[in-house]
This record gives structure tokens, sequence and C-alpha cells, in this order.
């Protein structure tokens, strides 16, 4: 697919990673139809150009139109990106299809998950290929790495990595968002890309336990590079690349994940280490804690592949075992010292 | 040399980071003797048991001796530690041996130092090898990582690398300092960890001005993980292997230097961002910034080896060049995207 012929974007999934993509797409000077299944949330777009719930700052692009009819979204785009939470991917997707099935023109999907599918374990892209094959569209990205809405709805610079099977489809998604401050990275591991932006908030979680504990900055940095290293473990078993954890998907979006206190996982382990138990942190949150589920995801597969991830043993023991998170934490800073 | 055979530690240079490594050494059991050239402080530590002017809040145990004689520090040792400042190191290094080349016993030598020598570019253990060779001593080995001396001082826990070219000596090393607080990895890569520990010093100069200049954390995670790779480069080509940049002495000192207000280097980046000339940024700080003279050390190094660093290049435009950091950063932040 040629970037000069791309024209017509759908954003699927108006929250705030959504709809700032949408407003940079507009900015590039796409045209973009968002959709959103809340009528409120369509009219306030459409009529006053803000997103009150989920970026209050941020005025949007006039040009931005959005729309609570998938078909209307979804029908003759070049592109349709899919910005809905994890769980909620594989119906989307599904539905999508269904309006793809009925027109010739093939779009590419591009989507922005940092999950993985609950029970199957699946990657998001996998879970959309299922249910998008390949003859109703023309390629699968992933667009991953440390971003903030908050920081690219004010042009803060963002650096982020567009990865598919083949880098051809990737740099297709990497001309269509580059501007001087949103700067896409192009990878050609998808596995690698999509599992690091996963398993990091199985790290979040654990740094802000550390925190809530009162342990400092060391017991905060070795946490993370440790915990870098059990990832990329299993990830590589799973099939990435051990470089990719090094890029903008790993090691970067781990770094904002571990060390920004808007980090929903963060905060939920803050509170966690702070002996508040975790029915009642998921109940302060008041949103998805998508690093719960992929704690239990991790571990299981790390069973299975028999890699040794004593991070993410941690945290499910806190999580799933109703062990104590003082003690586990304690237990796991002081394990056998021994080659790196 | 065995474990069982160590009892006797001499601590040389009496700052922060050498005071209270002698201290975890005593709570170890060791009989240790720090030396350093002022007698006040010689004073103040056997009689009051505090360095007030480097961990003003630790009271040091009443077993650790102070000397302003490095004779007596040093002869009869089984471990010397050199905790001096980098520049410091071989004319400290010089002495000692002049020491030990006039007793039979011949100890193990460690140091802690995070930058390479001025002017000649070399590794701080190469330094040594040259002042005390190895018919001096039995072994070097460097001890290095996410390490703030505030909090090993009050027992929070800290994992750190100590690294020799043979293993056996790095676990000497390991057993000597390990504690329920104090957990030391070893590693035979002594040139990575002491590269690592050096160039992300540079990365750090460069987190601290995007932060000075108003930048967010998907900038600073971004740079950090450029900075990773591109320090990761020049150190593998000058002989270290790649992994033990995602070591603890790699990105794990890195995350703790680039996100650490308490981080020197960091500070000084962060004055430079807001517009401070050079000579004032050092003037404020009243104290040796290792980054500076790193930066100069890896751009020299990184033309002679062809490798591209395009941080440490800007981050050296601002140092030497006299150019401007806000032109040069912004300059760094939108170079082409492309594969990662």
């Amino acid at each position: 697919m040629n970037i000069l012929k791309i024209d017509k974007v759908a954003v699927i999934g108006a929250g705030s990673w959504g709809s700032v993509l949408a407003n940079v797409l507009v900015q590039n000077g796409l045209k973009v139809q968002i959709w959103t299944r809340e009528s409120d949330q369509v009219k306030e777009l459409n009529e006053q150009h803000t997103n009150r719930h989920y970026l209050p700052e941020l005025k949007y692009d006039q040009r931005l139109v959005a729309t609570a009819d998938l078909q209307l979204a979804v029908a003759g785009k070049d592109v349709v990106i899919i910005a809905v939470p994890t769980k909620a991917v594989r119906d989307v997707a599904g539905k999508i299809d269904q309006i793809l099935q009925q027109q010739t023109k093939k779009p590419l999907i591009v989507h922005v998950s940092k999950g993985l599918e609950l029970g199957t374990h699946k990657r998001i892209s996998q879970v959309i290929e299922e249910e998008i094959p390949a003859n109703d569209c023309t390629g699968i990205v992933v667009l991953s790495g440390p971003s903030h809405a908050e920081e690219v709805a004010r042009k803060d610079i963002t650096l982020i990595t567009a990865a598919a099977k083949d880098l051809t489809t990737a740099k297709t998604v990497q001309q269509l968002f580059m501007n001087n401050y949103f700067r896409v990275y192009t990878n050609d591991d998808i596995i690698g890309v999509e599992l690091g932006a996963a398993f990091k908030n199985i790290i979040a979680l654990g740094a802000g336990a550390l925190h809530g504990l009162g342990y400092g900055d060391d017991a905060k940095a070795a946490l993370m590079t440790r915990g870098l290293a059990e990832i990329s473990r299993l990830g590589v078993a799973m099939g990435a690349k051990a470089k990719t954890f090094l890029g903008l998907s790993g090691v970067g979006d781990l770094i904002v994940t571990c060390t920004s206190v808007h980090s929903r996982n963060w905060r939920a382990g803050n509170q966690l280490g702070k002996g508040i138990p975790l029915k009642e942190v998921i109940n302060n949150m008041g949103m998805v804690i998508e690093g719960i589920s992929t704690t239990k995801a991790a571990y299981e597969l790390a069973q299975q592949q028999q890699i040794e991830m004593p991070i993410t043993e941690a945290i499910y023991d806190v999580l799933y075992n109703d062990r104590n998170v003082k003690q586990v934490i304690a237990e796991l800073m002081q394990r056998e010292g021994r080659s790196e």
C-alpha cells in the first residue's frame, strides 16, 4: 500500500489515546472519522470539539468528525485504527470484519492495545487476525511506545514504534503519523513489540508496590532491570527478538510506566504496597488495570515455557494467592545474589 | 583468593560512597581502615563516628577506623578498595603500589569509579593495572550499579554488580559485601561494566537538559532508550558484551541517574537546559560532573570507532562548541524516524 493513496482513516474508540491519535492524523492532513458508542461523546466532539472526560484540556481540530455508527466509520477507509480496551478488541474486530466483508476496499488495520487476551493469552494482533482474516485487510500494525496522551496532546515530543510482520506495512503507518513532534520508528518484530508493551505492566505493578512499601530509587532501578531481563526471557521463548525489549516499546515504555505517577499500573501497585487489599485497589482505580490480568497470563506462560520469572511470580502471589506484599517483596529483593 | 582468608580491608577515600561501603563491610564483620587526606575528617570519623560533609545523617559503626596515613591504611590488607574521584585514581594507585612493592602480601584491588581517565580515555581498571601491576595484587574488580550512598546508609535494598576479568575474583567481592540489604551480582565483563557506568552520565546530562527545556516523560524515556542503544554500540566496539548494558551497571544505573534529582549529572544538564552557561553550571554545582569530560571522551572514541552517537554529539556540541541547547535538542529529537 502506498502512502500517497491514504486519505481516509477511521479511529475506533475515543478514549484519551484514540482521540489524541485521531487529532494528530487530522493535523497531518488526513480525513478522520472517530467512532465511539457514546452519543453524548459524539455530540461533544462534533459540536464543542472537546472530549472532557478523557483529555479535559485539549481542543480538538474542527475537521475531526465523530460518529456512533460503526458502518459509517469503517466503510471506505484506507486505514482503520482500533483503539478500544484490550478486552473489547475481539468483539469490535469481528464487527469491523462484517463491514469489510461487504466492500471491495481492504484497509490496513492498526491497533494500540497493551495487553493480552484474557484466557487465551493471545497477542492482540493474533486476535485481530482471527477476526479480520488476511483477505479482508492489507495488513496489521501495532503502534506502541512510551507515550502519554496528555503529552502528545500538547505536542511535546514522543518517539514511538510501528511494528508489523513486514517492514513495508509498518513504514506506511510511520509515514501516516510522522510529524515534527510525533516520531515513528519501524520494527518488523510485532511479537516483541506487543509482548513488551503488555509485560511491562507487571513490572510497573512491582515498582509501584516497592514505592508503597517505602523502598528507594536503588531498589526500583534494580527491580526494573531484573524485570526487563525476565520479560525479555519470556518474550524470546515466545518468538520475540531480544533486541526489541531494548527499544522504545520495551525499555522505553517500561521506564515511562514505572517512573510516572500517571501510570495506572504503577498507581495500583503503589496502593497494594501500602497494604490496601486488591479489591479495594480495583475499586479505587475505577478503570481497567491491564497489569493484573497480564500478570496471570505471564505467570501461566512462564510455567508452560519453563522460564524463571521471580518478579512476575512474586506479583502473582500477591494478586492471586493473597500473600503478604511486604513479605513477598522482601523475599524477592533478597534472593541469592549470582551472576547476571 | 578464598573468602575465608579475608579479614582486613582498606578503603581509600572517604567521600559518601567510600565511607558508606566501609561501614557496610564493618557491619559484615570485617576489620576496616578508611583513608582520607583530611585530618579533620579522620578525627571526626574516629571520635564522633560521623562524616557530616558527605552523609550528615549517618552514624558510623564505632569499629570503623580512619587514618590519614596511606602506608598504615594499605599495609597488610587483604583487600584495598579505591574510592577516590576518577581524576585522582592514577596518583593514588601509584602510591598504593609503592607500599605493595615493599610487602609480600598481595591484596585484591576493588574500585568504584564511574568515569574514564581524562586525555587517555582509559578505563579505570586499565589505569590501576598500569600503576599496580599483576605481581603486586591478586586481581582488579569494579563495583558498580544503581546505588545512592544515602539509600545504602539507611539499609534500603541495593543490587549492584561486581565485575572482573575472571568470575572467581568477582565472587570474592560478592561474598565480601553481600548482606540482607546489599545484594551483589557477578559479571566477567569488566569492560562493559566500566563503560556503562561512565557513559550513562552523558545520557543523564541529556535527560536533565530535556527537563530544563520543559520536555515531558515521553521525550525523556525516548532519549534514555536511544541513549542506551548508542552507548551500547560504542561499548561493544570497545570490547564490551552488549548484554552487560542490560544489567544493573548499564540500564539499571542509567535509570537511577536519569530519573533521580539527586544525580549531579542530571542536575547539571537541567541547568544547561534552562539556559545557564556551562561555566556558571560548573560553579553552581561545586563538585566534579563526570559526564562533562566523559562526553568528550565518548565523542572522540566514537569518531575513532566510526560509531553513530547522535545524543553524545548533541551534548558535545552544547558543552564544547557553544551551540544553543534548545536548538541542538530540538534537532536531535526531530531526526528522521527510521527502523529501530
